[in-house]
């Protein structure tokens, strides 16, 4: 690469060299000192000087890898037709490849499932652990799920709920979900998944439109909490790209819209509502006792069928996480 | 409010009826299931009959609350006129009126400032349970920042730090940082606070749609951790209103731009960067042994000036915490 082609202000920026980069890549140079005029004054192969007396040794390997615009990162999204597969906790919570791979698997499709995990309260958390740091909130570093399961009606699907994500009321929202099933003794209960960035993918431009460009409230309240923000149902992210989904038919307020806009946002939010629901998206399975789940809770929507009519219990633990912890550990397990 | 104006499907999925409405405020009806041909079948004063067969009586008063586009939430920006208070770490930390002005105080400014906190170690993590929860990250529960200032030249600044926004790479970017003072016996070294949004006010509008329109890479790398996200120096929100401003020479990563953008965007960058330490936009102050601040991660900016040349030793303490928790705690201690 000829680094004379380079601008000048981005190669000073970038200087390899000790006096301007710390060893654990943290630039030492403020940018905002360098002169806005500044230019190479002369070049030797890979080594620069500038006309504020700095010199610069570029390896050519890093100058490939980072000068130019960046290849958008691939994403792998699925659909009812993904074969789903998961790790077993032994083999997980040893570490190293396994670990790795399991956590790849979240970082590539929004959602990754253990098994044989222990039934003991707590192992959810345990689970988090592995790769990061819980986040504690009201409910606590992690919340029972505890559903009596009674017989009604042989056509009893009322207990079915909705794909949604979680606590879109909160600031920020969890970015991961964790849900460890302790005891079920229910019949029927699956469990859902939804790529709703792939869902995305086949909506109407037009409704793409309303529900990034209006704003949502999100609420919850008790006798000790309340929370409230707002956010669009779709964002987006400075490509254009889908950057996160808040969807969730408890926590959504009344939508604050001029009059002559309700129609059409309802027309839009409730197709898009609708799709998440479809089969031909969404994955389905049974968490059974020592079962665990994890989602991308700003990707991938979770919901449940409903029971049968026989009844039971189910006991279910989860708490929430953050990618950045996730992706550090495997990044750290992939080097 | 003649409800026969609003539209029907806003009304039925708004009806607030223990069948539709938990008392918690959670919907119980799922949107979804609502026919997208609903109609209103009669009007009786505030009680609307529809024709899927559900009644529904609304309250006026939150008919005229809700209904309609709700007005964009005040925001109060500073520069360097605003007057700097502290609140004291008693009156705070016995909680009531005082907690609750110091946190909206956060909510509004999107910074506070304590005196006469206790100087033992791990106060901050306490000071932050008074309204919500730490965000632990791969620097503990809570981290130290301890400085030796060597004096080595009557004019030395250069330990002055530039304002930034912490943990730029992390995803999500903690949105509350707090930082105590334990121990301080160096010169000078007074901390800075710059209102981003304020700033951003007064940047051409050609700028702010380079920083809002190109993604930046943060890093921070060391044995265990590995940490990269991107984000745009300004994001907006789906109003078009400023939302997060991330800004940190240190852990940014050379940009990926076509080489015919890296100029101009260089050109914006800089001049973002350098209003972030004009005079005229901040405030100063010298947190003393005992001092306390926090600060909303994603608005207002930290930094430091120079010490003196007479040396001398600083230990802070800091930690993450999250907007929601601090929102939900000022909203209840507010009712």
């Amino acid at each position: 690469m000829d680094v004379t082609r380079l601008h000048p202000l981005w190669l000073r920026d970038n200087c390899p060299c000790p006096e301007c980069r710390h060893e654990s890549g943290q630039r030492l140079l403020d940018t905002r000192s360098i002169p806005d005029d500044l230019e190479i004054v002369s070049v030797t192969e890979r080594t620069v000087t500038f006309s504020d007396g700095h010199t610069s040794t570029f390896d050519p390997t890093w100058l490939e890898a980072n000068a130019g615009p960046a290849a958008p990162r691939p994403r792998r999204l699925w659909d009812s037709t993904l074969r789903v597969r998961s790790a077993a906790y032994d083999d997980v919570a040893a570490g190293g490849a396994a670990l790795r791979d399991w956590l790849a698997a979240v970082d590539e499709l929004g959602f990754a499932i253990l098994s044989g995990c222990p039934t003991e309260p707590g192992t959810v958390t345990r689970v988090a652990e592995l790769f990061g740091f819980v986040r504690e909130t009201n409910y606590g570093r992690l919340f029972d799920v505890k559903t009596v399961v009674k017989p009604t009606n042989l056509a009893y699907t009322g207990l079915g709920l909705g794909a949604h994500t979680d606590n879109p009321y909160r600031d920020p929202t969890p970015t991961l979900q964790l849900l460890h099933c302790i005891a079920s003794s229910a019949e029927g209960g699956e469990n859902t998944l939804v790529d709703a960035f792939r869902v995305v993918q086949d909506l109407p431009r037009a409704d793409l439109e309303l529900l990034t460009g209006r704003p949502v409230r999100f609420r919850f309240a008790d006798a000790d909490t309340e929370l409230e923000t707002e956010t669009p149902v779709i964002s987006l992210d400075a490509r254009g790209d889908v950057q996160a989904v808040h969807y969730n038919t408890r926590s959504a307020q009344a939508f604050r819209l001029p009059e002559d806009e309700i129609g059409r946002y309802y027309e839009a939010y409730q197709r898009f509502g609708r799709m998440l629901e479809e089969p031909r998206y969404r994955i389905q399975f049974k968490l059974e006792p020592g079962g665990l789940f994890i989602v991308d809770n700003l990707r991938v929507l979770h919901g449940r069928t409903g029971y049968s009519a026989l009844g039971g219990e189910r006991h279910l633990q989860g708490c929430y996480a953050d990618r950045d912890g996730l992706r550090s550990r495997l990044a750290v397990l992939s080097r």
